[in-house]
């Protein structure tokens, strides 16, 4: 079986977080890892083998250029691993956009795959996450491009969530067929066109914001634009509440001691709605499997995103995509 | 004083909780009422006038032709009382888009604002909350508009919540200025060439969803579209980990009772974040002043509402964003 590719420089608490997230993927969940960075910056990587690479991209970098003229920096050389046959996908918790634009330019798109789409796994407070795309990858989309969003959603939902038949909507403001801009009234056209039984899934129609954390739908498609400020909406509002509640059981002796013992209460609630649970996001469309992981991811969150890695490379969610999109 | 004219028959509680909701702002703020609705319906109205009206618009019911044909629905006959100086200004927790198109096509827009737009208090952690606009009025908007939608939510922040110089943001989904959709891009070139300083507000640039409950902006500016997103998504999120967490508190005899010790501690936070305490979203553009509360508003929500409309008469708020608009 082949390495997981690991960025190890990408990330705002590289390279230590993400190393000790490698060696305790390895330790822990028996999957092959390679660390893809400075060798001398790595520290001890209990005998993770290195690939060296002796730039690095930074967090607010130029995607595209960055790209394009770091070409020894560790993402565009962990994309490299997988075009190569060396590495079976890769994880980052760098800069989103390079991300991207590595995997992209060095593996290439699913033939029939218009645009590749950025799939974000959603909690709520019961079931299985919401799979919403595109969380980013494209500001601007043709309304064709969200009916390949769908089948590759509708894939990913199955593969990785067991989903059997997944329940696809259309994000817009109101449930309506008629409602919602233009472009998402054409975009409901289209989907609403498509066999969806032939693809093991069903358009349910339009769905609102308030249905991303709910039971109703398990992929939401939408623009990259849109997607990407409903996402930032939630992880801002999540984190506001959630740090109001821990000022809130931090502000008296009493409160303390009754937060206390709420904890084995509010401790799953807690790693249900946290973002290291599920690793990353999930990069659709390009022939390598893809992770982008939140920036401010720990070690918890790299064993995640190792583990997702190598299970959508052992399920081939890349031969499921391409059928997808090409039946 | 003119009396602000409630809609007595529109949303989820109506007709009970929205009287008394009137009577308790006669009672406890001394602010003049009109209900408006049907009279056999209200019950004991406490001595509150009612403008009869005989057919109440459904909360599903399409708000274009709803408004054209039903003359004697209680929505458009507030309107008319505002139009015709009977009351200062209206509310409504019922069907938004009928509450909006009747308001606009009985008082019509000030003098020179292309478009009304619908703004939405949005409480944080700690400071006054952001006002977000458009929250759901045009799907579909022009670039320019976001400019006045930027002047009119300056006055409003400034009028609401005594914020002297507001700071405006552009929802994006990248702070740099070349973030974002064509659209996005070219608002951010139309909004940055205004003299900001002679609106005594300030142009900050590019904001992101995480912006919206935070402290560093006080006017987030948008598409209806991706601002009615938002908003379902927040509202979403908060109810779905508040929902989360009493089912939480609630899982034991030990919770229950550490909970019940907590209180004190979560009761601010519950206001802080209750979508109650602002009364509901605020019309901004058209001659009369305009509230729209939320459908499940209760009586709670529709004394802050009446209060919010009598303030916003008292200073003047149409006048001001005349002024600003034409500046």
């Amino acid at each position: 079986m082949l390495p997981v590719a690991v960025d190890a420089m990408g990330g705002d608490n590289a390279p230590d977080a993400i190393v000790t997230g490698a060696k305790r993927a390895v330790e822990e969940r028996g999957i092959p890892v390679v660390l893809v960075g400075r060798p001398e910056e790595l520290g001890d990587t209990g005998g993770i083998e290195v690939i060296a690479a002796s730039e690095v991209i930074a967090m607010d970098d130029d995607p595209g250029s960055s790209v394009r003229t770091m070409k020894d920096s560790s993402l565009v050389r962990a994309a490299e691993a997988v075009r190569d046959g060396v590495a079976s996908s890769m994880v980052s918790a760098g800069n989103t956009g390079a991300t991207m634009a590595s995997a992209l330019l060095r593996t290439g798109r699913i033939k029939g795959v218009s645009r590749p789409a950025i799939a974000t796994a959603i909690p709520g407070p019961s079931g299985p996450p919401t799979v919403m795309l595109d969380s980013g990858a494209n500001a601007e989309c043709k309304p064709e491009w969200l009916v390949q969003f769908a089948q590759m959603g509708a894939v990913f939902a199955r593969t990785r969530f067991d989903i059997d038949t997944p329940r696809v909507g259309l994000l817009s403001i109101g449930e309506e067929a008629g409602k919602g801009s233009p472009f998402v009234k054409e975009s409901w056209g289209l989907l609403d066109a498509v066999d969806w039984s032939a693809q093991g899934a069903e358009f349910i129609g339009n769905v609102e914001g308030r249905d991303l954390m709910g039971d109703e739908v398990d992929v939401v498609v939408t623009d990259g634009f849109t997607g990407n400020v409903a996402l930032k909406t939630l992880e801002g509002c999540a984190q506001n509440i959630m740090g109001s509640l821990l000022e809130a059981f931090d502000s008296s002796d009493e409160a303390r001691a009754a937060s206390a013992q709420l904890m084995p209460a509010l401790l799953p609630l807690y790693q249900r709605f946290s973002a290291d649970t599920y690793g990353g996001a999930m990069l659709l469309g390009t022939k390598g499997v893809c992770i982008i992981s939140h920036g401010s991811s720990n070690d918890e969150a790299m064993v995640n995103a190792i583990s997702v890695a190598s299970e959508m490379v052992n399920s081939d969610l890349v031969g499921r995509i391409g059928e997808a999109v090409n039946a």
